[in-house]
């Protein structure tokens, strides 16, 4: 708790979107901001696929937390690894022995791959929700082409040649459309031993249709477009079993180098630092005003919260962060000003947005569904329009441009290290 | 040896500046060529220390191998790292068991840091050769701020916020000179406990100047220009020991959490690989054709060969690398067409460039030597010139305007982990 006469503190853990749409929120409000981040940066999550894939830069779709808030005189921000929370103190304990004190606390973690049960798949089948990801999956998607170039034996170079992504969300669906393009285009001339349009993509999904979210007719176009571009489509298949050699999917066995995993997500550990009651992926249930039952200044947003709205569960989505976090900073400035408490969380839904590939995208408002090219004009616009920062917003509309004329991808460089490559590399 | 009515094949060991030019310099000839590199890109490393200083991108400055040579007919690649030579047969060894024959071997593998026999100070004092290295000082320098941040120890403080150089070559200048712009004017207003701008960077040099290939002059321009942004430059001062505290200069005591070593090169093992002289760095001692005494047909080129020319060494920098891999080329070109064998190699010394910071950079053309602003507007137009590919002169180009223009650094992400982490985090 803040020492009397000092203003209320204000504690953010996660600089994502929910994170900093409430930071951002509290800019003009009489209190002292801290976020809390073990990451310098804030990530563009939407198109993370792109740095995956070899289009985009990690820098294109990243950008320092303490440049975002260098203006807001009321915030600071903190490189720290939160590890738990004394909500009897008020104060959040960081694995450096640190503590922080707080008035309010807005926990907005974000979340995590999740392999129902089988967190042994990991290290053959890496998810996509930071950086680090990102690089080590375009590593091993170049990787495995120069491997193929590489080895004599047709079997191996089959089996490297083959990409398998588990769940056909807009994550899976980009991923494999962006493969599609970067094996059928960007590198088809680069090879002599192989030739990279022979590449096998398998997407593969439990549900009987993708894009589950979407609208019947949008996930049909959608999937009629990845045919057309030479993805394989799996539908009402459940993956069994993963290892360095393939995958098992409904009783069929897909010999592949490369499995990439968009089929779920778990919270991050909010729930247990709070001991609060989650959902099944870990996601905190919260009251309708996001706060958490018993801890009446502890805030939880964005994909670390599971709210129900029309009984129906809000999307974990960036539009929905940035509202829970713009939401609770309103009740955080009523509470310090002593003005009446704002009414239940209201969960605004603009719409879906999925990118297929080059000129094609899916957009689902509701009542208006867009298919093709100028959905996929408008997919480009809204992304360059979200990002933050005029440079991040003028590189990222010239690589695009570039890549489009050119067929090409300019990022495609092999860095770093795969921890599980030892595995992997026969 | 290749099999007879095959063309003659050439092997090209590294695709730096030398392997590249020569690979290039043998499109029209009748040869095989294959370029093997451990990396998929050819790294542009004059720029590289901006993507240390957070200036620029790993992809701005690196370009995929495949892409430059993907309309060459008569160039392969393949990823891999060589680990020897059998000149008897004829045939390079890859650390993988392959054999990859030749009839003309080029090493143009390049040159790594020279801890002058203390390799033991490697993890605490990382040289700038490669993008790995980049990326780690880049870590390393962001983490040092934000570590000064959050410590209320002040001896601590002041230690996280030293930074201190060894060598000061162009590298060397160019670190110094682009670490104290980004914390003097890209961090400033970032922090709330500390004051990016009380950074001391500190610039230690064996010689008694800066500069040493530059005339005099040009030396104490640049010199000059350093201390006027806030660096310390110690001159006839001898690194005699590194740690994960600090260092020791010449007696003189300093405690800096961060040491990058600009001091001295190695080359790569290429002498060790054909059992051949080599002089004291390692460098194998060539004759005036660029072919290593008793291996007629194997070449060593730019940085892993020892050439003196009027009774001067030829220096290790692109320009001599690049017309020593064109020169090779001639001489293969000439020998498969039954040409006459043209004469020894002859280096032609265009210039030395360095830049120091904003505005300024010191040009030594031997007759005419530059210094200032119009100095570093032609090495900015040349280092763009020279980058490879459209896509990355405009992106370098833009990112530099911005830069210029905001004072700002856009590349500031912290990525990936540092191997040598555990020792310098107490």
């Amino acid at each position: 708790m803040s020492p009397p006469n000092s203003r209320p503190q204000v504690l953010i853990v996660g600089a994502g979107f929910g994170g900093l749409s409430a930071a951002r929120a509290l800019a003009a409000a009489p209190v002292d901001v801290t976020v809390v981040d073990r990451r310098n940066f804030h990530l563009f999550q939407p198109l993370l696929y792109q740095v995956a894939t070899a289009g985009l830069n990690p820098s294109d779709v990243a950008w320092p937390v303490r440049s975002i808030l260098s203006r807001q005189a009321n915030a600071r921000v903190l490189l720290g690894e939160v590890c738990g929370v004394d909500s009897q103190r008020r104060e959040v304990l960081l694995n450096d022995g640190r503590r922080l004190p707080y008035d309010w606390l807005i926990l907005a973690t974000g979340a995590t791959h999740n392999y129902f049960g089988n967190d042994q798949w990991a290290p053959f089948a890496p998810g996509l929700k930071r950086i680090d990801d990102a690089t080590l999956i375009r590593r091993r998607i170049l990787l495995a082409f120069e491997r193929a170039e590489n080895t004599d034996d047709p079997a191996e170079r089959r089996r490297l040649m083959t990409f398998a992504i588990v769940g056909a969300g807009p994550t899976g669906v980009e991923l494999a459309g962006a493969i599609a393009e970067l094996a059928k285009k960007a590198l088809a001339a680069d090879f002599r031993a192989i030739d990279p349009r022979d590449a096998r993509i398998v997407l593969i999904e439990g549900a009987p249709r993708i894009l589950a979210a979407f609208a019947p007719t949008l996930s049909q176009f959608a999937q009629r477009a990845l045919q057309r571009m030479g993805v394989e489509v799996w539908l009402d298949r459940h993956v069994s079993d993963c290892d360095a050699q393939g995958l098992t999917a409904s009783g069929e066995r897909l010999e592949t180098a490369t499995i990439l995993w968009a089929a779920g997500v778990a919270a991050s550990p909010a729930a247990r630092w709070l001991n609060a009651q989650a959902d099944r992926a870990g996601r905190v249930q919260v009251q309708p005003d996001l706060t958490v039952p018993e801890h009446g200044h502890v805030f939880v947003i964005g994909d670390t919260a599971a709210v129900t709205q029309d009984g129906k569960p809000v999307p974990g989505i960036a539009p929905a962060a940035k509202q829970a976090g713009r939401y609770v900073a309103r009740v955080i400035r009523a509470a310090v000003q002593g003005a009446p408490r704002p009414g239940p969380f209201r969960y605004r839904h603009y719409g879906n947005l999925a990118t297929v590939g080059r000129n094609t995208a899916v957009i689902d408002f509701g009542r208006m569904r867009l298919a093709g090219f100028f959905a996929w004009m408008l997919w480009g616009v809204a992304h360059v329009y979200f990002l933050i920062g005029a440079r991040n917003r003028l590189l990222v509309a010239l690589q695009w441009l570039f890549d489009y004329v050119s067929f090409s991808r300019g990022a495609r460089l092999i860095v770093g290290s795969d921890p599980a490559s030892a595995q992997r590399m026969p």
